[in-house]
């Protein structure tokens, strides 16, 4: 059985340990915590992200990254947006040459985009790692949440690369008969829709955290969905990505869930929370809080109007409130307004291009 | 102001009601029950189905149809689909000729298709008061709860009619502050996704009550998502429609609330309550039950695959449990399939339209 390594030990990289594991691989789970990691390795336990799960005896939990991606046949980054291109930089020297079969397969399943940049990870993976076309990221990304995973809950998810072999290997990986993989190709969709996603679900914490309900957030989602499809089909996604598990899928489960961190910090700032407490009190990264800049910025350069991702951002850089955003965004349409001009606008490339 | 009539006065009706009253116009609310009406118009209050709404004094609540729609402007049917027909043959002495300015506009608020006819609401309407073209029906739709109306919720909600005129005029009569209107022109995708997303929160709610969480509730949404958008698009309906209020919004509030009485009706199933004491102890009309039953024989002879809607007819249908048909339905996947195969067919005529 091939070894497999999963870099981050947070729920979702702990659930995926979990899975693979569960296939007879051999598994590496690195923690950049060496105590962290070295009580995981003793208790079988992850008792500080993931407290159902036990790890299988087939996991190694280190802190080492030499160990981690020396031998490694396929590398999973699950770390922080902001730490990805950092920990990329950090194995670089472990790894084998890539003219030989040797080369492990470079994975991720994060879900974010690099501030400043505005880099998706797979790109940033592919600088520090100078990768080509021959050798592809693979992203697994979808709707998950890691305490289900680990509760055998069935799950669907997507493996995507450019190249279908690729994502094909991710899947056999992966698969099993709770945890089902879907491959596809277009892997920008799937990222920026991954990414983006997270937007929408802090605003539906934010709207629940004021006191809106339903109705509203069916409104929230259904715009939010059309907003960052816009976004996504300017940087080049298909716009089919959208309706499916990336897509319309990831958002039910973030945006309407409680579990989902981007969601309870929404609700948090919604109920009044000071925005620079917020992260520091969940004592979890909320990728959502940076992706909305990152999009925020993105829509301005490649002028994409952006709504709800604008009336977020200004929430969170406190030029407004939570209420007097919402107030602004869900009753500011004019009468004659036509909400589905919206949506037509998200396809619009898609016709377009076939009449070409 | 224009006389306004509600036919029903369930909870959507009154709701309905509320709204056009706010807006100042004198509305009549019609109840099948005559002991109902003269309770309503005394107490001012729906305690059976509406707790939380006082009606306004310009609401006049009734059970007698020839008082209801003699002199009305506008007649909003909002019964339960197998009521229609029957409801549309009582009031049709009692209107004005069709060719004079008093001929009101006739739309309606409920979701579901007939029986046996498999016939859309509106096309019931059409048929019993031999309306045409110059006269079309308006239908109102959207994701929303009665509850969160009576509550002034924020509500994004479609008036659709293939005349942008009645449904300007409808958009006209209902929208308030909170009460947010959109017009459209697509009536069968705004039918059939309305109707056919019950069959989807029906399946929600059985997931839900038979232990599945968020991943697999995100998985059975969006392939359920999918299959609404063929069979809409096989009998004519727009594929935007599906991304917008009427699908992705609608499906939202309605499969992942536990306010929504299909859902609730679903989540007993799942529990093992007896099929058929399922409505009675909700003592309401799930209309995702007889919707689930038409959409498959639909599909049937229309030849669209519809997974998700035949496991729910055979469970309802008692052919098969809940448990059984969720494992043949989330586990059955080949290891090759792609998923997006599916979604690929929800637009192609779309794409295959702008080929031509």
């Amino acid at each position: 059985m091939a070894q497999l390594t999963i870099l981050g030990a947070g729920s979702w990289g702990s659930a995926l340990a979990m899975v693979l594991a569960e296939n007879g691989h051999e598994v590496t789970l690195w923690s950049h915590n060496e105590y962290h990691a070295q009580m995981m390795q003793e208790t079988r336990q992850n008792t500080r992200y993931l407290e159902q799960l036990t790890f299988p005896e087939n996991v190694t939990i280190t802190a080492d990254l030499a160990t981690a991606v020396r031998d490694a046949a396929l590398i999973n980054f699950v770390v922080p947006t902001k730490a990805i291109r950092q920990v990329a930089q950090q194995i670089k020297p472990y790894l084998k040459d890539k003219r030989t079969d040797e080369w492990p397969i470079i994975m991720h399943s994060s879900k974010g985009l690099e501030q400043k940049t505005y880099l998706r990870i797979s790109e940033v993976l592919t600088e520090e790692l100078n990768l080509t076309e021959e050798h592809p990221v693979v992203v697994l990304s979808g709707p998950s949440h890691a305490e289900e995973v680990a509760n055998h809950d069935v799950t669907a998810i997507t493996a995507a690369s450019q190249s279908l072999e690729a994502a094909e290997r991710v899947q056999q990986y992966f698969m099993t008969d709770d945890f089902r993989v879907y491959t596809n190709r277009d892997v920008i969709g799937v990222e920026t829709g991954g990414a983006l996603k997270n937007i929408i679900a802090l605003g539906a914490g934010i709207l629940a955290g004021t006191g809106y309900g339903d109705n509203a957030k069916a409104a929230l989602v259904t715009r939010g969905l059309a907003e960052i499809s816009r976004l996504g089909i300017a940087v080049g996604a298909d716009p089919l990505t959208f309706m499916g598990l990336s897509g319309v899928g990831d958002l039910i489960v973030t945006a309407t869930s409680s579990h989902s961190r981007n969601w309870r910090a929404g609700y948090q700032i919604g109920q009044g929370a000071p925005i620079d407490t917020v992260e520091e009190q969940m004592g979890m990264v909320v990728e959502g809080m940076a992706t909305t800049i990152a999009g925020y910025e993105v829509a301005q350069k490649l002028h994409v109007e952006m709504p709800i991702t604008t009336a977020i951002y200004e929430v969170i850089t406190e030029q407004t409130t939570p209420q007097a955003a919402i107030q602004q965004l869900m009753r500011r349409d004019k009468k004659g307004e036509v909400h589905f001009t919206d949506l037509q606008s998200v396809l619009t490339p898609l016709e377009q291009d076939k009449g070409e």
